[in-house]
Formats: C-alpha cells, sequence, structure tokens
C-alpha cells in the first residue's frame, strides 16, 4: 500500500507515468504519459487501484474520509489548469468520472460525465457559452447517467423500458418528434424536471445539487462497479483477478456537442479488423463520444478513403457520402491534421496499434484515452509482423504480441465459395469482425444460452448490443446487429471474443416481440438458420457450408519464426488419417495421441469387436480378434503413411469394454445371432460388464493384463502395418503407448507382451522395425511411482484429462453438477479440464517427470490432454521440461505460438 | 550371492549358525544352532535359499552343476559322521531331503524321507538291522513319497484316489486287513513292485536305482516346491516374498519305526493353543514322524498329566489309557527325561516357546527340528506375558513379541452362556484351536469358497484335512475333523489362522459322496447350522447365539504395556453409541471418524432426507431439513455421551444423494404422496441425480457447497447436542471434518458456514463450546495442496479409502473383475484396500503431513480409512508421525499393539 493515494496531470506535466498502469489503470497511466509527451489532455486526476482494494477493505465511509483532502487539492488543480471553478456558478468546471482498470474492460463499468452541473450552474454555463440547448442537454444527460449509475434507477423487472428512457419517449410523443436532437431547450428542462421527479419517487431522495456531494457519489459508484454482475463475468471470461481493482480518473470535461465546429470521435492507428497499416476511425460532429460508442447514430469515417470504402460497402454513392457523411479529413481539415499527426507520434511511443478517443471543443482538439487496441486475431498477427517489418519491434517482441488462443480465429473455417455461390445474400452490414459464421437465430442472450446449452449453434440477433447481453454473445457463432458502427459495443467485443460479427445491417427490422426479424418482406423467426460473413459483411439465408482454413501469408511467417525460437515440440492427437494430415498442414512433427477405440465403431469391426468382448473364454476372444486385426492394420497404415518420417504414439485399448457392447435388445438380437448364442447369454455378458465407476474400473492396461490376447492383437496391427509401409518406403516411428499405469509391474507385464509379440511377428516376416514401449501417466500413483516405472518406460504422455480426475476425483460427465456454482462462487477459478491445475495436477506432472529423468535422464515426456493445446497450459509444459505437447489439429497452431512464447519469455 | 552355497553340521559342529536364517531356512539354521548348544541332531547339511533363487534365474542343469562338488563333499560327511555309506548295500545311510524357508510354512512343501534305498540297499538294510519289516516299510514308503513328489504321481483327476493309496487298499483288501501295519513283509515287497509298475505305467520311466540320482531329484523337487499352488497360496495369505526362497537340508535319516523302543514325536515347550506354561506334545511308538503329523494315527501325549487330561477329554478311562495310550513319560522314563531337560535348555536358549520334532531309535533319542512354535492369539499373549514375568524377555521384546493381527481371535465373539446352556453337544472332539464357530455345514475346499462367496457362513466338515483345503479353511468360520490330533494337519493350520478348530471327533460318520455327517443316528447334510467350541472341544447341532469378547487378563496387562511406549493414539470409527462404547472398552481414545449418513436410513427420518434431496429448491430444502435436525442432535448426543472427554471428530455429509433415493416405484410414490407432488416428478428428480461415475461426481463437500442448507443443519446439529450436554456435564470435544476437499477455497467456504452457524446458534443459545473445524484429506490434489489447505483447517484425517480409489484409479465396486488376476500375477502384491500401499498411497500421506505441517506446527493429523486397523499400515502412519489412527471398534486393540510396536521398533 503506497501512502500516495491521488496523482495529477495536465498542461504536459503528471505525476503518474506509463509505467504504473498497475496502480493507475490502463487510463490513468497512459493520461499521465501522453501529458508528458505532449499530447493535449484535458487536465484532471487518478485515484489508484489501491484505493479500489482498501474501499472493500475498509468500507465506502472511512476511505472517502482518507481520500477527502487529497481529492479537493486535486479538484483545485484542474480548476486552475482550465480556469473555470467547480459547483461554481458564473464559470463552471464539469468532470467526467471514469473507471480504468490495469487491464482493458471494454463497457464493463459505469461512467459519469458532466459532473459537477445542477439547477443554478446550468444557468452559469448556459449564460458563460451562450448556448442554452447544449447546457440543457448536458445537464439531461447528467441526470441520467447518474441517475442510473450512482442512485440505481434501473427498470424494476427485466422487460421493462429504462425509466428514464420512459420519459424521453413520453416527451418525444408529446412533442411529436422522433430523435432525440429534435428535442427544445423546453422540452429538455422538462426532462430534467421529471427525472429527478423520478429520482425521488423511486428512491425516496432528492437528487443531489452540491457538486463535491455528486463526485463522491460517482467515485464509489465506480468503485462499485468494480463488483457488478458484468464486470465479474468479464473478469471470469478473461481471467483477470479481482485483486487488480479498478482506478478512478477524474478529468476536466470537454464538450463535442458545442455546436457544428465540435465533435467527437475514436480512432485506431492501423485497422482492428485486417490489421492493415491504415489510419482509420469514426467521429460524430456535435456529438459526445458516447454517441459514438453506443452505436445510436451510424457515425462517419475519419479518413476520406475510409469514407470511400465504408460507402461503397454500405452502397451509398459518393455525392450523398460527400454531403451527407462528410470524412474528417474533409470537413475539418486542419484538426484532422493534427489529429493524424498525434495518432502517429502515438503509436511510435507504444510502438503498438493504439486505440485513441478524442473530443474536438469548439476546433480545440483534445484526446482523451489512447490505449494498445484490442484487434481480431488476423489484424494481430498481421500487425506484428508489419512492426516486425517496420522495425518498430523485434522478433520476440512479435512472438510475444499475438494471443495465442486468438489464432483460433483464423483457424476457423471460412464460406466454401461453391457452397458460397449459391447462397442467397438478404442483407449487407459492416466487416465488424472477421469469419464465418452460421447458426440458429436468437434474439435474447438467456435464449442464446439455452439454445446453444441444447447443443445448437446460434447466432445472435440485435437491434443493437449492451453489456447484457454478453453471456449470449459469448456462446454465440456470430453476431448481427442492425445499428452501429465499426466501434459500436457489438463490434469491440465480438474482436475481443474472435466472433464473427456484422454490425449496422440497417435494412433488417427487428421484433423482439414477435421473435423475427424482416429484411425485404422475408419474415425469419427464432430458430431459423441464417449465415453471417463477418469478412465481408455479407448476411445469408439458411445454412451455408464452410471449409478449414489454412496457414499461408503472415501467419505462415509467424510460425516459421515461432520454429526458430521454440524448444517445445508441438504434436497431435489424431485418431484418422485426414485429422493427422489437417494437423501436419497446420505443422505437428508427430502424433502424440492415436486413440485406437475410436476405429471400432463402424460396421464390421464393432460386431467383431463385440464377439471379442461377449465371448466366454480365451479362445473366442483369439476368434473374434482375428477378425478385427486386418482392420486395425489398415487404419494404422492409414495413419503412418500421413505421418510419413515422424512419431506415432498409439494408445491400446482404454475404454472399459461396456462402452462398446449394444444396450439395446434388437442389438444384442444381432449379436446373439452372430454368435450362436441365446439372447439371454448376451443380456447376462453385457450386465456383467456393467460398472459402478467405470472411470476407475476395468479399463486401460487392466484390459490388456487380463486379456492379453487384446494386446497381442494391437501390437501386431500395429507393427503389421509398419513392416508392409516399410517395403514401399514409407518411414514409420511407431511408439506404442500402455494406458493407465498405476503400477510398474502392471507396465512391465504389457511390455513382455508387447516385445514377445513384436518378436514373433518379426521372425515370421523376417524383417523388422524400430519401435518404442512407453506409457501414459494418468494415474496419480504413477506420477508418485514415475522413477520406478522409467525404469521400464522409454517414454510418458501425461494424459492430463484422466490425472486431472483423478487428481481432484471429478468425473467428467458429471461435473455439471457441481462446476457452474463452483466457478460462481470462485472455488474454481477455471474449469480445471480447460486449464491446467499447475498447482495440483501440474505438481504430479513435474514431479513426475523429475522422477522418470532420475533413472532414465532421456526420457521422452509429453502430454497428450486436451491441455496440450491451451496456451498457459503449453507454457507450464515447456517450464517443467516437457519434450512436446499434443493436441487436436486446429490447436497445433496456437500450441506453437505458445510454445515459442514460453521460450521466449525464458530468454527475457 | 555368496560364494558358498553348502553348509554342514553334526556332532557338535556346524558350518551355519541360528543368525543365517535367511540363507538357510529357519530349520538349517536352528539345525546347526542346536548342534552348537549340544542338542543330539542327525548330521546333515543345507543348501541355502540363494541357490533357490539361482535355480529360476539360470535353471535346473546349471544349478546342479554348480552343487556338485559341495554336495558330493557334504554326504560323504555324514558317511563319515554315521559311519556307513551313502548307496552302499552293506552298510547303507539313508537321508530325509526337506525344505526350509524363512518363515515357518508347515506342510506347504514336499519332503521326501528314506532317500537312498534300492532293491538292493533294502537287503543290506534289512541284514544291517535285522528288520525286514521295516526295512521294507521304509522303501516302500519312499518309493511312495518320491512317486508322489518328485515324480508326480498325482491322482489324475481331482475325484481319483491317490494312485499309490488305491494300489495299498487292494492289497489289503486282498489281504484281508485294515491298517497299514497289519501288511507283512512280502505284502510290502508286492506294494513295492507295483509301485514301481505304476511309476513306469503312468511317467513312461523307470524309478531311479541310484542313490545320487534320487538325490539331485529330491533336491530338485523341493525347489520346485516353493512355487507349487500352495506355497504361493500361503505365501499370499503370510505375505511371504517370493524372493526369500527355501532352503534344502539333507540330513541322516534316523527311524522312529524301528520296534517298539523306537519313537517319533512333536513337542511344544508351552500349550500353543493357552499358551499355559505346560510342557506337552504327542508320540507314537515305532512310527515316522509324518505318521503324527498327517493326523493318520491318533498319537499319545507326552506327559503324563497331558495324557491324563486328554484322556477325561475323551471320555477314555484312566485303566484304558494307561495300557492302550500310556505317555511316553510312562512309556520311555529315561527318554522323556532326557527331552524335558532338552526342550528347557532349547527355550531358555531361544526365549520362546518352542515347537519340537524328535525321534527315538532303538532307545537313542534324536532331535530333528527346533522353532519357535505357532500359538493361538491367546497363547501368544500369555506366553509373551508370562517370558516377562519369568524374566526372560524384556517389555520391549514382548510386546514385539505378539502379533497384532493375532489379537483378532481374541476379540472375536464367544458363545453366548445362555445360549449355550440350550444347546444341544452332538460331539466332542479335541479342542485343537480356540475360538467359537458357528455355520453351515460344507465338506469340499471347493464348496465353502462357494457358500462363503454367496454370504454364508460356513464350517468345514473334514475325515482330516490336507494342504488342498487350504482355501476352504481360509473362508470358513471353522474346522471340525473326524480324525487326527492336536498337532494334526487342520489343528495346525488352524491355530495359525486363528480359526477355530476341533479336531479328532471320532464319533463323526462322514460320508463325502453323500455329503452328509451322521452321529448318534443324527445325520446332518451339507448346508445344515453347526456350532463348534474350539476351547473346549465341544460340537453343537445347529446355531448358538454368540456375543462380544473383551479385553481382560494378561491382555488387558499387555495393553496397559502398550500404552507406556505407543506414541501414536488409536481412535475409532463409530457412527452409533453402541459402537462407540465398544470402542471405549477397548480403549480407544476419541473417535477419528463418525459417518453422518448412516444415521438416516431409518424410518422417518430417511422419509425427511428424501424430502430433502427431492425438493425443487432450497426453501423446500430447509423446510425437510428442519425436520431432520432433532433426530441428528440425539444421534449426535449418544455418541458424544459414549465419548465423554474424549474428541469426536463428525463428518459432514459424503455420499452422493442417489445413494438415498427410492429407487423402486413404490418406494417413489409413497414419497410423492408424503411430499404432495407427481409420481413422475420423483422419477425425473430421481434420475437427474444419477451419475456416470458417482464416486467422482456430486458429494463430499461438493454437497455442502452447493447445498450450504445441509452444512447449516448440521452444524447446528454437533454444536447443539454438545451444548445441550455440556448442561447435563458431559464433556463434549466436538470437530468437525469437511470431506473431500480438493482445493483451499472449497474448504474456506464450508468453513464459513460452519462458523456462521456456530456463531448464530451460540448467540441463541447464549452459551458456547470450543469445537475445531478439519477436513479429510482423501483427494490427490488436497495432499498434493496440503500447505494451502493447512492455512485454514485445523486438523487433517487421511480417508485412505478414497485416496487409494483416486490414487489408482480403482472403484472398490468394480475392482473384483481384475483384483483376482492382478494378485496371481503379482501385479499386485496384496489388496491395496487392505494394506496401505506405501509407496504411492503412502507417500501422499506423508507428503501432505509434511506440507500441511510446514504452515501450521501443531497440525493434527490422523487417518480414518479401513488402514487405521491394518498393523503394517498403523506403523506405517507412525513412521510418518500422525497423530493417530482411527479403525473400526474391533480392530481397536490391534492398532493398538501395532503403534506400540512401531514406537519400539524406534528404539532399537
Amino acid at each position: 500500500m503506497t501512502e500516495k493515494r491521488v496523482y495529477t496531470f495536465g498542461n504536459g506535466k503528471a505525476e503518474g507515468r506509463a509505467d504504473m498502469r498497475n496502480l493507475l489503470g490502463g487510463k490513468g497511466a497512459n493520461l499521465a504519459e501522453m501529458n508528458l509527451i505532449g499530447v493535449p489532455v484535458p487536465p484532471g486526476f487518478t485515484i489508484t487501484t489501491d484505493v479500489c482494494n482498501e474501499y472493500y477493505a475498509i468500507g465506502k465511509e472511512r476511505v472517502v474520509e482518507l481520500l477527502k483532502d487529497d481529492v479537493t487539492k486535486a479538484v483545485h488543480h484542474i480548476e486552475t489548469l482550465m480556469n473555470s471553478k467547480f459547483g461554481d456558478v458564473e464559470n463552471p468546471l464539469l468532470v467526467s468520472v471514469r473507471s480504468g482498470a490495469r487491464a482493458s474492460m471494454p463497457g464493463m463499468m459505469d461512467t459519469i460525465l458532466n459532473l459537477g452541473l445542477n439547477d443554478e450552474v446550468v444557468e452559469g454555463l448556459t449564460r458563460k457559452t451562450g448556448n442554452a440547448r447544449f447546457a440543457w442537454d448536458s445537464y439531461r444527460r447528467f441526470v441520467q447517467m447518474y441517475g442510473d449509475v450512482v442512485l440505481g434507477m434501473k427498470p424494476t423487472n427485466k422487460d421493462d423500458i429504462d425509466p428514464f428512457e420512459a420519459i424521453i419517449e413520453d416527451v418525444k410523443k408529446q412533442k411529436g418528434v422522433k430523435l432525440d436532437n429534435e428535442l427544445e431547450v423546453e422540452d429538455l428542462k422538462e426532462l430534467v424536471r421529471r427525472f429527478k421527479e423520478a429520482v425521488k419517487a423511486q428512491t425516496g431522495k432528492d437528487f443531489p445539487t452540491n457538486s463535491f456531494d455528486q463526485l463522491w457519489g460517482a467515485i464509489c459508484a465506480v468503485f462499485d462497479s468494480w463488483m457488478n454482475e458484468r464486470a465479474i463475468l468479464y473478469r471470469k471470461m478473461e481471467g483477470i483477478p479481482a485483486e487488480w481493482g479498478t482506478a478512478v480518473t477524474v478529468q476536466a470535461m470537454v464538450f463535442g456537442n458545442m455546436g457544428e465546429t465540435s465533435a467527437t470521435g475514436v480512432c485506431f492507428s492501423r485497422d482492428a479488423a485486417t490489421g492493415e497499416d491504415i489510419f482509420n476511425g469514426e467521429y460524430l460532429i456535435n456529438a459526445q463520444g458516447e454517441d459514438v460508442v453506443a452505436g445510436i447514430r451510424t457515425p462517419q469515417q475519419i479518413t476520406l478513403e475510409g469514407s470511400r470504402r465504408w460507402a461503397a460497402l454500405a452502397g451509398i454513392d459518393e455525392a450523398t457520402r460527400a454531403s451527407k457523411y462528410p470524412s474528417m479529413e474533409e470537413a475539418m481539415p486542419a484538426i484532422y491534421k493534427e489529429l493524424d499527426s498525434i495518432q502517429t507520434k502515438l503509436e511510435n511511443h507504444y510502438r503498438d496499434m493504439q486505440d485513441m478517443e478524442f473530443t474536438v471543443q469548439e476546433g480545440k482538439l483534445w484526446f482523451l484515452q489512447t490505449r494498445n487496441g484490442k484487434r481480431t486475431g488476423a489484424a494481430m498477427v498481421k500487425i506484428a509482423m508489419d512492426l516486425l517489418r517496420q522495425g518498430m519491434i523485434d522478433e520476440k517482441t512479435a512472438i510475444l504480441r499475438v494471443e495465442p488462443n486468438k489464432l483460433d480465429e483464423l483457424l476457423h473455417p471460412v464460406f466454401d465459395k461453391t457452397a458460397l455461390a449459391n447462397a442467397k445474400v438478404i442483407a449487407k452490414g459492416l466487416p465488424a469482425s472477421p469469419g464465418a459464421a452460421c447458426g440458429r437465430i436468437v434474439f435474447f442472450a438467456d435464449d442464446a444460452a439455452k439454445w446453444a446449452s441444447d447443443g445448437h449453434k446460434v447466432v445472435m440477433v440485435r437491434i443493437e448490443t449492451s453489456p447484457e447481453d454478453l453471456a449470449g454473445m459469448q456462446v454465440a457463432e456470430g453476431i448481427l446487429t442492425a445499428r452501429g458502427g465499426m466501434t459500436s459495443h457489438a463490434a469491440v467485443v465480438a474482436r475481443g471474443m474472435g466472433k464473427c460479427c456484422v454490425s449496422g445491417a440497417g435494412m433488417l427490422n427487428i421484433n423482439y416481440k414477435e421473435r423475427t426479424v424482416e429484411v425485404d418482406g422475408l419474415v425469419l423467426k427464432e430458430g431459423d438458420f441464417i449465415s453471417l460473413n463477418g469478412t465481408t459483411g455479407q448476411v445469408y439465408e439458411g445454412q451455408v457450408t464452410t471449409k478449414a482454413a489454412e496457414v499461408s501469408g503472415d501467419f505462415a511467417d509467424l510460425m516459421d519464426l515461432c520454429n526458430k525460437y521454440t524448444r517445445l515440440q508441438v504434436r497431435t492427437n489424431a485418431d484418422t488419417p485426414h485429422d493427422a494430415s489437417v494437423a501436419r498442414n497446420f505443422g505437428a512433427v508427430g502424433i502424440g495421441l492415436c486413440r485406437t477405440e475410436h476405429m471400432f465403431f463402424e460396421g464390421e469391426k464393432i460386431k467383431a469387436m463385440r464377439e471379442m468382448i461377449l465371448a466366454e473364454d480365451a479362445e473366442g476372444r483369439q476368434k473374434a480378434l482375428e477378425k478385427i486385426l486386418p482392420y486395425q492394420k489398415e487404419d494404422f497404415k492409414g495413419i503412418f503413411r500421413a505421418m510419413n518420417g515422424y512419431p506415432v504414439t498409439v494408445r491400446l485399448l482404454d475404454p472399459p469394454l461396456h462402452e462398446f457392447v449394444p444396450h439395446d435388445e434388437k442389438g444384442q438380437q444381432e449379436m446373439a445371432d452372430a454368435m450362436h448364442v441365446s439372447l439371454d447369454y448376451i443380456k447376462k455378458r453385457v450386465e456383467a460388464l456393467k460398472e459402478q465407476n467405470p472411470m476407475l474400473g476395468h479399463r486401460g492396461c487392466r484390459l490388456g493384463n487380463t486379456y492379453p490376447e487384446i494386446t497381442q492383437m494391437q501390437t501386431r496391427a500395429i507393427l503389421g502395418a509398419a513392416l508392409e509401409l516399410k517395403k514401399e518406403g514409407v518411414v514409420c516411428r511407431p511408439e506404442i503407448m500402455v494406458p493407465l499405469t498405476g503400477i510398474l509391474y502392471e507396465f512391465e507385464a504389457q511390455e513382455k507382451i508387447i516385445r514377445a509379440e513384436a518378436n514373433k511377428l518379426f521372425s515370421e516376416m523376417n524383417e523388422s522395425i524400430e519401435y518404442k514401449v512407453g506409457t501414459m501417466i494418468e494415474v496419480p500413483r504413477a506420477a508418485l511411482t514415475a522413477d520406478r516405472i522409467a525404469s521400464k518406460a522409454e517414454f510418458f504422455s501425461f494424459g492430463t484429462n484422466d490425472l486431472t480426475q483423478m487428481t481432484f476425483g471429478y468425473s467428467r460427465d458429471d461435473i455439471a453438477s457441481f462446476l457452474p456454482i463452483y466457478l460462481e462462487k470462485k472455488i474454481l477459478k477455471v474449469d480445471p479440464f480447460q486449464v491446467l491445475d499447475q498447482n495440483g495436477v501440474g505438481q504430479l506432472v513435474k514431479m513426475a517427470t523429475e522422477k522418470g529423468r532420475s533413472v532414465r535422464e532421456d526420457l521422452k515426456c509429453g502430454i497428450c490432454g486436451e491441455h496440450g493445446g491451451e496456451p498457459s497450459s503449453v507454457k507450464f509444459c515447456h517450464r517443467v521440461g516437457l519434450n512436446y505437447v499434443s493436441c487436436s489439429p486446429y490447436r497445433v497452431p496456437i500450441a506453437r505460438l505458445a510454445a515459442a512464447q514460453a521460450a521466449v519469455e525464458d530468454t527475457l
């Protein structure tokens, strides 16, 4: 806890710096830094994130007490620089109060603007600016926001309209106008009066008139907002700890709504969707900042080039564009020039793409904020590689600049070109977040969650989105909105999530009540299919087929760069030749887990498998296994071919046999007929195979040790396939993996069977091949006794799915009954089946690796649970010295990047 | 591997010593030692146990090669001392070849006597001894044994009679005699001839005539017998590793069957059944040793006192006894005196009760063997305490002298006196192994196993037992035989197993074919009940009620002695006041595990419990819990009362809720009616509670954290009970235990609920009580992160049942599908649910204790799995520094003794 709680900035000076982000939040630190590098920023001060923690530790009253003097002094500092006075009727200073956490959390927390107004001050502001409309509009906005955020004026139930919006609608209806800005001063006064009435009625208290009372209310409301539901959900999604807290920045207001020489906007130093090195952004003349972000008015482009591109997409001709939607470059050329120069300065300073907010007040440009811009996965890759080529960052930084999980977007399927040719475009919007999406239409977050949990793919269709929609957006394949620009809530959040989004498709008529969307007479209902192309903004009726992405261009360059730094190899989990080739194309250098059980589930194979399981004795099993052998061999040949030259780890049969047998009478009768036994016999055998806890039952090497003939057959299939391919010149590197080992002797027994069968086969075929015999480490006891097991096993592969099940004592199949509550109560921060539990499961991985290598120095260790494709888990694997991770084909590039980052982080 | 393979002894000299037991086996080491202390022992030599391992490593041929010279020299050594020659026709030396492992394995392995005889040598022997009958009887015995053991002359199928026995029966029938010793020389010659014919017919080879060929065959057969089924089963039961191997002792034969001045016998320096300090034993005049052990002839007592006691029990009058069954003390007074003096010398030397074999050959006494005698649990306690009082051993030795598991016999129920008064005695035999047994009659080992596995208690009834019956004896409550004395196979093995046994009940007519036993006209069939008193030898018809044992006399003294040395405390697992009192009487100093779920299974309680589980929401659960609260409180009051002054650890609700709900439609309808909901609703709720792997599902503190109201109710019941009893002056020390913790936050969340409810209750009652909140450590992750968990938990209790399940990945319910095969293949040496797996599970226990105490120095750690009553596991708990073990009430004394032994072993 530092003693200093309040840091001021303004007029080229600041008490903070960019590197004090943890203490001042991203916004506070940047505002300080911008002052220091000469960017025009309205003066203000920041209350530290430590105070936020104090707030939750010792409570509101004591924190206000602690802050009182510092805040009063800091307000005087602003007054001095702005030459105005807080609460003064003649020359009033208005301020904004904003949150700002260490990590950016867009739209997550509440902000108050125009604070300092009351019935007297608004008159003073009117006199001072000579603009009654502006003053009263600011005042009604302030009362509305403050009422909402600080005084809790929410709709009383979910389906109700906002209480202030209801008053506005009422006044507009009386007046006979449609848009807010058609309201006149008297209407605005009426709004303020009725707003305050509503506050009194709903809260039982008068709206505060004293400006310092207002300020304290707002500061506390920002702290309170750190723990609101939306913020908690966002943090959970992004893995941000609650302890980071938010800072509060209080800053002099500047106004973009002071007439036609005023404006407000958001701009990016590069394109956040594609990554192109093009300055771009949106602005609105005579508007406040939230008008741009909230997507209520469709904003105009900042650059002429951008404006023309936008018009082309929206189907607006040049004359209309130039007159009705001029770019800032055209409308305010001098300001544009200053803006462009400062944005370049900022990007060069921060060496990354900047996301900036600005306001023009009566011809004077103020920067309100700059931060590293959120971007799509594609943009992230392109910007990193461009900055590298432009000499602005080095190779290591380029690698670290890309979030591995974001690559997922580049690996998502895109629309199949031929399918697209036949698809019917029904609407066009802005290409707000790239990729292809196809799913059933839903309109509300709740419904999205329900449909998705029922296994449907959904596309969320909204007039516009708000933070309340977050949970729905999270589960949707894509988002389509009728209103809002490239920086609307929907667009920003969708890009953050890597979801496809088309925004501002104004031709859509969305009816929430009927749950329909109408366009040109075509009515689509909830549940109907719709397809979106977030890269072009096109919207298609029905389902459009998609196809796999590939690694090329900047993405391929990035992957090459990764290879230069990485130590940890990336293999894939693949059970078919198709999966194996996909993974090879994504750069996998082998198969870390080839499950053999999936091979049994078709036609004749499953029948032979069932015969084997249901046989009365070893002889019957033997007979059935002989039928399976040729199928298995063919399967392995396909996989070895696809992995020519690379190692392939084949896991012996693992699941409980009960999974394979027919549970319906028809299937049982079929088996009875095929095996010439009674239905009753089959029923009894099936019943006998049932287990109380199959996860902890007769499976893994317990099968191979009780039915050695299975291990023999599989050994013969694997090595037989390899020997046959050897003749064709295919290089096979088989690694036979024993599953579920818990005891050295279990492994030994299996190894003996494998080696004996191999030798038999080699002498039969008068030919041999090198192969390894190793084991899964997925039972805690195996990890604990890894030194013993390594005395015999040639490699370890950590099966972290099962290891997580047994280390936590969680069954993946049953965890749904308590996991959501555990996440909600923060008993678990993340689902341990998604993110490797480094404290517990990871401890076993580390221990087993160390113990194993203590007896076999060159023991090859890998991981083949689903964690092998999760970046933080991959980095952990690097740190504990594993040789490789193995993950599903589509996660291979993600794992490769994470592995490279882990290696780079080692050198920092 | 020592270089010396063969150790000779004889004539007061020996190359071995008593402390070379591991190398020479118990028998070999003792024969050497007996020589060194001047006991008359026939000369011979011992081949080491290392050679046995060599035998299995490099094979028969190479081992024989390695031994050739040494064995030849050692045979010469015997020849010199016995003044005779091996294979010589004039002055032949005959030898015995016996096995001898480090631990005694009575009857488990094969022995050859009279080796060295052939058609010529037998004539020489006849000439030399002037006793053709003796020579030919020895010869026919030798051919019979050698044929059986070395040449594999077994019955070709199980139900067949032994091939040699068939020939003997045939010859006796021809001759018209009943007993073997009624056969004359010519008959014996006929037997030898036909035996050899049978050998040739069945094996295709002639019976070997060269004495060295015979010797090598016998030596190898002893080594082979180490791996026969019986030996493997016995080792499994006794936990003897295969690597110990057996030694082979070759020793000059002496003959107890050289007429009326010859005899053979077995004696004990104290009573092996009761422990009384009385010299006792049995002998037969003109017989070989195996005649006594095999129980074919009922032997006579060695001492006069013993003889009289025996006659009284057998209902034989003094005159008949003295004439027909005289004691050795009467029949051979001088030899008896020498025997008595040597037995005293041996007991004083070994400072333990001795089990000795001797032979008198024509008036000369030879000791063949001495070893620490097997004894019943009661005898073990009495002998240890007597030896202590007699100053022969010190306190620590006395503690170490008693095998903890043997105490089980003293804790077995005995017959209820009133039930016994009404029971009908149908037969009387020898009190061969004490205790009471009651069960259904079975005649064959197979049947015993089958009946027992079907859940029946069985008593095995046999004419006489042989090692083939072992598996049946193991599962039986008791053993009853019609033939055989106190040292018969049945008696010795039953005492070793701590089973009740009545032997030699000659009045029984057992018909294996009809599966009946008839006595005095009463016919009992297989499946009928019978009861045995192994302490008196009485046999009762039907079922006789039994009652619990108690700790008194020597047993109580031993327990007091244990308290003096022990550090590890012993608590009990008890869920009822009755169990709690039983455990208190056995010396438990608290309850380590009080499971609350068992309390729910009666009448109204289960109904309320089901209402709670099936309720739709928290409110419904709350209502049902209010009904349960008073029941729970009463349950806890009973338990606290029984444990007045001692700590009681109560575990919160643990099992999956599915276990409590009704699965039959009738029960479901009842609940529907009680809850005023539809049957369909109940069915759906029951279905929804089903889990794939309930062991890894929604249970333990996952219940308390998702349904906090359960934890609240239980906290209120526990502490409410304690507060109410406090008023009555009962001292309650409640310890509330959270089950299945895997994550610190899980425990924290429960602790918060418990403490809040406690504070609420305390302020309601205006009274408080001290209590602790701790956790089970039964999930591997809890052990791995024990340092974190100990930051909040006040105590740890290792639930090694679940910890074993999760560490191995074994479900106890499903393990039967592979455990038998794993034990058979020696993948597992023991069932890890019975004996704590020190390498794996134990490693976690040790780690968790150390980690826990690293943050909370005085963390109380205990174990409450079933391992808490298993001696080797208790000792492990002592070694890793646990504070206590908790076990079922009837294991408390066993755990106390094991704990004391562990403490004593620390000081050695």
